[in-house]
């Protein structure tokens, strides 16, 4: 390694040290601003948002224009891509999430010992969160504020093609911050767009408290597998819609063409339809004409095919794809236990479904299957934080631990015990 | 790196996979097994543990002559040490963990949504956990018993200096998941005393879903840099009393007394007495009497020293020593606000206490303190799961995530959601 890189390594990890210091001791303000003054700040910078409608735009157009030069997929370009709606948009969630409940000070539980002691069990902020994405500015914005609505200090690395959009919107929350008069250190865009500084925040174990990827499958591998911090992520969305032998067709139709076709590109649509071999005669064709008929291709097992020649032999490699487009792989079983067995086998243990009128078989998938949201006859496609009623979202971890399931501003939070006594001592 | 070495840790990798992979199939079927059936293994393992003592007393014999021509110090020959009421202690402790609520299938929360979605948070059991713990053989039965009541799979690992004693007591755990009929890769113990059967442990992120160091300090600091799977654990316990202007001297007196010397080895042992400025005089030379007269050392900063000539010079690296013995360092202050910043720069965010019949202070300590237990007016010798009323511990976490302060049997679970609907679709 020659001395210059060296030195620039260097250089970022101690740039991205003292964002964190900054970040560290803003969080220790924060952990106990009251409600209302995070409120000031979120509605201020909603209102800077608006007013800097222009500014914004103007740097939009900028990141725009490289990233057309450089020839980006249209797909990336749209997500880059604002407008008068979306950042209205963005302004409209600020306010939103400045209507939340604060999280923080709410006791979670609360009892008394033998020896009179009160213990209580009292939300705290987690402390630094990083946020590490890709092209949508509008994340600068959402994640920025609900890291500060529970409290807690967020270190911003966006997508090199969103720099100045970025940077436009920071200066908003940045105003609404100064507006509030907390630290200006509680919400930081890491100002380089050296790689390095990704590297640094996941190795800054002790410093951050959590990382959180926003962007697809390979920034969230790289994080998952670099980070010396604890991320909350989800590498792959495989769900699974499993038509039982007692399911209603009708049901079974609408949930299916629903889970896999409302959107294909979310984390929480059906990637694989599983199927009871008793019904494969009655129920598959149906669901195969309303899927073909929105466009979907279909690959399955050699009994789905003899039984629907709309579908074409899948590979092995198919039952473990997130295919996150309109394709579906379809997998014939002999029950109930052969689907879960399907689902602990090539399943990401994010959303899975299952479609019957039988009580006891839903319980016993519900009971038995481990991801992290189970489905009762509705579609996966609900798997949401705004549609689980927590508000915005920071996305969907599969983890086990701590945060599991859609990621709100109630996720983004400790607890501390406290304690009260009357000078008792301990025997 | 020679052929030799590389087939030896293949093959370790390779033995602990095969480990992982059986305790991740028993995982999935302990985490649908029944209350009864877990705890009647655990009655059956207490019986077997009492009426296989003199098999248990004879490999501990074992290892104590080892030990002994080893020359390890008096301090790990009593905790490697077993007797008949040590053994005793293990089948009741086994019995109390079959006493405690299943923390399993309990509903966190529930609610429904607009469109009529039924949604719950229902407690789930982590999965596979790896416990990695030093000379003390009742941890065998301990967290192997805590780890199948919260329905996880353990793989126990531990120290070369037990290896006989672990055994024979595994072979009891082993009895009684025979005796319930439950799979008997629920709790295994690491057959090879090879260190590298560790760092495969800690590498093994996928298989076990999170290890719980047990043992001194280099063990923990290990397992936290090396570990890519996420650790419990607490690397320090510098826990604080802060003797406020408005302290009650007598209760003072006792708090800090108990806090200290109760018992000077444990985590939630004072290490640090603050002290303001407005009480040196009055409060601290009857403290100093108390703890003096019960064999402490003390060390102060100038103006403590000052006060009270019993009180030697501390060092800057007095503060943050973790003593775990008859040791005590004194901090002079002007007030709750640095005390407070003494305490964020030195503690370890385990436990502090504030001594003061002021409301509006203890209030702010409680509030602002950033540790996993805070108390006031009472002693930090009550950092513990069984004071807690949380039944057993494995530990006490200092992380923020997950499980935070002693880490019980509900500390070592997870949840998932459960939506159940009537054929919504989502708009």
């Amino acid at each position: 390694m020659s001395t210059v890189a060296t030195e620039t390594e260097q250089s970022i990890e101690e740039l991205m040290q003292g964002l964190g210091d900054a970040a560290q001791a803003a969080a220790r303000e924060l952990a106990y601003t009251p409600t209302e003054k995070k409120n000031d700040a979120l509605l201020a910078a909603a209102q800077a948002i608006r007013s800097q409608t222009a500014d914004i735009l103007a740097a939009n157009a900028r990141d725009m224009s490289s990233a057309e030069q450089r020839g980006l997929s249209s797909a990336l370009l749209d997500r880059l891509k604002l407008n008068e709606d979306r950042i209205e948009g963005m302004a409209t969630g600020l306010e939103q999430i400045a209507a939340l409940d604060d999280p923080v000070g709410a006791v979670m539980d609360e009892w008394s010992r033998p020896n009179k002691l009160q213990i209580s069990r009292v939300r705290v902020p987690l402390g630094v969160i990083g946020i590490i994405y890709e092209s949508r500015p509008n994340v600068t914005a959402d994640a920025g504020a609900l890291c500060l609505k529970a409290g807690n200090a967020a270190i911003l690395r966006g997508g090199t093609e969103a720099y100045h959009s970025n940077h436009a919107i920071m200066a908003c929350l940045a105003d609404g911050l100064a507006a509030a008069d907390l630290p200006a250190a509680a919400i930081q865009l890491v100002p380089t767009q050296d790689r390095e500084a990704v590297g640094a925040m996941l190795r800054m174990a002790g410093t951050i408290d959590v990382v959180v990827p926003r962007g697809g499958r390979s920034l969230v591998e790289r994080v998952q597998n670099e980070a010396r911090v604890p991320v909350f992520a989800h590498l792959d969305g495989i769900c699974h819609t499993y038509i039982h032998a007692a399911a209603d067709l009708e049901r079974a139709r609408a949930i299916a063409l629903n889970a896999k076709m409302r959107r294909t590109g979310i984390c929480g649509a059906m990637e694989t339809l599983i199927i009871d071999r008793d019904v494969l005669s009655t129920h598959l064709t149906p669901i195969v004409d309303d899927l073909v008929e929105a466009g979907c291709e279909l690959r399955g097992d050699a009994e789905a095919c003899a039984a629907d020649s709309r579908i074409k032999p899948a590979s092995e490699e198919d039952w473990g794809t997130e295919y996150l487009d309109a394709i579906l792989s379809v997998k014939t079983v002999a029950g109930i236990d052969e689907a879960m067995d399907h689902i602990a086998a090539y399943g990401s243990a994010h959303t899975e479904a299952i479609v019957t009128e039988d009580a006891e078989a839903a319980a016993r998938f519900l009971n038995e299957v481990g991801s992290a949201i189970l489905m009762h006859n509705t579609s996966t496609q609900f798997a949401d934080g705004g549609e689980f009623g927590m508000g915005a979202e920071i996305g969907i971890s599969t983890g086990k631990l701590h945060a599991r399931g859609p990621v709100g501003v109630e996720q983004l939070t400790s607890f501390k015990y406290v304690v009260r006594g009357e000078g008792q001592v301990r025997p």
